[in-house]
């Protein structure tokens, strides 16, 4: 058990702190509530961390955990950064990697501000969770919700893909399909935690759950020998991976874990949800919401992005870029980096590799860079939205049926 | 590069000794061929195998590639071994642990196997691979043949799972529906392999690829702090799997990595394909093949398995058990496991579950016994055989409608 004193929260628009408690929102500005540490509690050395178990939690002096008996854990981080050679060749650049957290417990990402933020309900003694989701966090919430025995409400507008809603299902949580967008199942989120007293993860747990995501990137720079690439591209929904993942990068260098955090973060978006990759494009500093998205990639489907602001502030700052993709870009890039590196996305995965294509065709990144793209979750979960393909064929169980239909002699 | 005389095939029931060579049949006995290794290559401290990184390749001493140079990694194995608490207090036992092999990179053990035969199959030259498949090896061998850059050729029966059947064409693998049984596909994927030439994973790279599995017993005994659990339930279609864990912990303790190799390796089988379980029970010599199988069990349905009869040697030995489970026990299993430790498995998968269940009630399982239950594959691919649950709703965005579906005040 650590002094409380160690992690508190603060307002990240006017600086007001706070103590450890339960709030998102500061009551002076309005201005999101984001954790902050003392220095004392981040000194923890390269060699140290190098020989924890391999999970997201070997970082945890960097997470608002206090009472790590409350700790819901199933396996969440520590995924693989794999050098990806054959789509390097594909793409014409020569180092790139793929994050692949498409293997987590829940099959995406979602599972690192989930294990964080189920951890903190835990702590501070709420009797149930909930999560507003495009689909992933539904799960996610869930699992860890069934791992810590608490119930769990998960709200999701009725357009998310069966996958995803059967899945959350299975974990034991009731599932609420909201008529409307993502944002209406998110305003009746947030006024059920008031009503009702819910923990819902990522509204009034928010300040804690994002900090879950800095681990994507303090495994990026662990992985990579401590140290940044020159450029990570990031699916872009809320704002809130993308921010988190530069927090944990710049915390890293505070704490003399690496030298230097100079990484380009860019951010990819559907076109027809892009609100902060408009936003960078046209030089503004406002993020006009997208009353009703318009693509099929539900996972970053979110109109009105809560930290929105804060990813185009990180956008800017780190000297990275924005970009949207059509439809039809991210289920190609799905194709490609499952058929050359064997690693299955959803299309709102895969759109950090759509991303990369279209900026190298574009002149926006160099060839000679080194790039990572995150890529975020699972294919498994969006297969309805592939055509039936070609490559499949029904044949009679006979040679000559074999031979005709592959062309083979 | 390694002398080649380190790893060899054998007879597995005559005992002949063969090269390192591409066959899998013996020519005196008709016996099946196995991997043999000298005791040189097998001397490997427990230290220097922590050290390495996490993947199933950390015991490459007892694997059998020669050329590493031709590995195809794309992150199989070194899952985590999760101490399932809530499903133990559930079940009425102490010491439970679930291996959990959902999470590989396409999301089923046969990742194992898999980056074990394409690499052989590079290592022999060969030009193109291929496998048999229930659904799960059918994405395994295509990713890890998109991952080599060989074209693929997959053999399943048509009834096999929608998800599966999609899954392996995106990685751009050529899929051949066989109307017809498992078995049936088998038959044709081996002619296929004589008559073009193909690596067919699962017939003529047989040898090698069952030794990919080995590596869930070796990481299981490992992750206990390199010692035994009391037993392991492995779900068991062709026999492959279960044989394979109990030789890689039989090869452990000669490498001296654990001095006691004990541990009753106990089978679960659909009861609607059960043909070890019925050999078992019936304390016959002979595996009588199921002709039609009868499950919704997609994953295990094999009526004619491959290696039934040193699966059933194996249970025997090691003074393990082999069960039947109705397709509603597994199914169920699915959801005791997800609402208790968040991990979504097949039911295929989580028929581990199921048997210890069953075994308990019966009193053939003591409840102060230590448990590996190996889960082998993700229920995302399933979900479309489990019904409409009662816990997902359609509603207005109102809070009302939250208040009335919840029943909250």
């Amino acid at each position: 058990m650590l002094s409380e004193a160690q992690v508190f929260l603060r307002c990240r628009e006017c600086g007001k702190p706070f103590g450890h408690i339960l709030a998102y929102v500061c009551d002076e500005c309005f201005g999101a509530l984001e954790a902050s540490y003392n220095p004392g509690r981040l000194s923890v050395s390269r060699s140290v961390i190098e020989a924890r178990p391999r999970s997201m939690w070997r970082y945890w002096e960097f997470l608002p955990l206090i009472d790590h008996s409350k700790k819901v854990d199933i396996g969440a981080g520590y995924t693989q950064l794999i050098k990806a050679d054959r789509l390097a060749r594909k793409l014409g650049i020569s180092r790139l990697y793929i994050k692949n957290d498409t293997v987590n417990p829940t099959f995406s990402f979602k599972d690192r501000p989930s294990s964080l933020a189920v951890s903190k309900a835990l702590e501070f003694g709420l009797n149930s969770v909930g999560c507003a989701s495009t689909g992933n966090l539904a799960g996610a919430t869930a699992a860890h919700a069934a791992a810590a025995g608490l119930p769990c409400y998960v709200f999701m507008p009725s357009s998310v893909e069966k996958t995803k809603i059967k899945q959350a299902a299975l974990y034991g949580a009731q599932i609420l399909l909201v008529e409307g967008t993502y944002d209406d199942a998110n305003r009746l989120a947030a006024l059920a935690a008031d009503r009702f007293e819910v923990g819902i993860v990522n509204v009034n747990l928010r300040p804690y759950y994002v900090e879950g995501s800095k681990t994507m990137g303090l495994e990026i720079v662990e992985q990579l020998g401590w140290r940044t690439p020159d450029r990570i591209i990031v699916p872009t929904a809320s704002g809130a991976l993308l921010s988190a993942i530069y927090k944990g990068i710049t915390e890293a260098e505070h704490a003399g874990l690496i030298s230097d955090c100079s990484v380009a973060i860019t951010c990819a978006q559907p076109l027809g949800c892009s609100p902060i990759v408009r936003a960078f494009r046209e030089n503004s500093d406002r993020v006009e919401p997208v009353r009703q998205p318009d693509t099929i990639v539900q996972s970053l489907a979110i109109g009105d992005p809560g930290d929105g602001y804060q990813a185009l502030k990180v956008v800017r700052e780190s000297g990275g870029t924005a970009v949207a993709l059509t439809d039809d870009e991210s289920l190609e890039a799905v194709e490609l980096l499952a058929s050359t590196e064997g690693i299955l996305a959803e299309p709102g995965g895969a759109i950090s590799v759509a991303a990369l294509k279209k900026l190298l065709e574009a002149g926006e990144v160099g060839r000679d860079e080194e790039v990572v793209c995150c890529v975020t979750g699972s294919g498994l979960k969006t297969v309805e939205l592939h055509p039936e393909a070609g490559n499949v064929r029904i044949i009679p169980p006979a040679l000559e049926a074999v031979r005709k239909a592959l062309d083979l002699r």
